[in-house]
């Protein structure tokens, strides 16, 4: 059937991917457009999961304060200055500053979590565990979920969107990794709320 | 047995005692947070109320964009919300962000110096001096102020005020105190500059 030409350029625009890559996308489903983006949306990230290993040294640094008594700094990375100045990048830093001011994570990504804390959190559930008669055996089994679910409370691209619940922080991080065509790190944050314990 | 810097900084926090006497108190339970934590509770406590009401517990926290390419979170404390208002007070606050964007202090005030970090530079110091051939015995001497300038310059409230390099940040604090008549803190802050390691 006949493909639009105006849906082969949302789709484009949406996913990330090439003008010959929606057009087929759009043909294969009939001219369903919805079906086209789930299905290119995969693509697309999974092309932007390739420039994982491009590097992101170019970005801003995005500040945002809540009635002066929650303050929030964030650096993000993209990979060209061109990307760094354009809109939909600086609305993206802003939305995730303004996310870790409601959300307060600890750590970026599960892969900041020092060892030791892992190691303590650990400990406390498999003490607690085992303080409520759970067989030795059965214990790690246990507490490995209960373990998981502190730690990606506590990280911010494992956090439900502020903004939309139904996606992580990550999935929409990673949806701007398709629409700008680069690599879009959340390299590292700072949060400081009045009279909180650091 | 070997205390973590995570451990001791935690414990700080959450029971009010110095650097010095956190690490003390860890090294004395052989590391059991727990057991430091309530030791230090009670000490904590015992400091607190000896400040009396003139606990600094208002404030502000600032933050400060420059460029999109240096942010700054600053947290300063008063005691009441009626001088947290005040315009002299927010232009400090907004001083003081501005002053740490463009002097990139590491710490708040010398007592934030970790230990550790002392004994580092001391022997880098005393160290750089015996290969220069100093006498033994002049070392700790020759050292000393060299030590203390390198951290001078990299404490907030010891640096010269880039606005009037005549005082120091402290200096330029301790004013705002007399002419609020309150105690103002500087509490902490944090800064991050695109691109630089953190």
């Amino acid at each position: 059937m006949a493909v639009s030409i105006e849906d082969i350029k949302r789709l484009r625009e949406l996913s990330g991917v090439g003008m010959t890559d929606a057009k087929k996308a759009l043909e294969e489903t009939n001219g369903d457009f919805d079906a086209a983006l789930k299905a290119m949306r995969t693509k697309g990230l999974t092309k932007a999961e390739k420039r994982g290993e491009r590097e992101a040294r170019q970005g801003i640094v995005g500040t945002y304060n809540h009635d002066s008594r929650i303050g929030v700094i964030v650096e993000v990375n993209c990979e060209t200055d061109f990307v760094a100045r354009n809109e939909i990048f600086t609305d993206l830093v802003k939305d995730v500053a303004m996310h870790i001011a409601a959300s307060s994570p600890q750590y970026v990504s599960s892969d900041d979590i020092p060892a030791e804390e892992r190691e303590r959190v650990a400990a406390e559930f498999n003490e607690k565990a085992a303080n409520d008669g759970k067989p030795a055996e059965m214990i790690e089994k246990i507490t490995a979920g209960q373990i998981q679910k502190y730690f990606a409370e506590r990280c911010l691209l494992d956090q439900p969107y502020i903004k939309n619940p139904d996606v992580t922080v990550g999935d929409y991080v990673k949806d701007h990794n398709a629409r700008l065509g680069e690599n879009i790190v959340v390299r590292r944050f700072s949060r400081i709320a009045l009279g909180e314990a650091a």
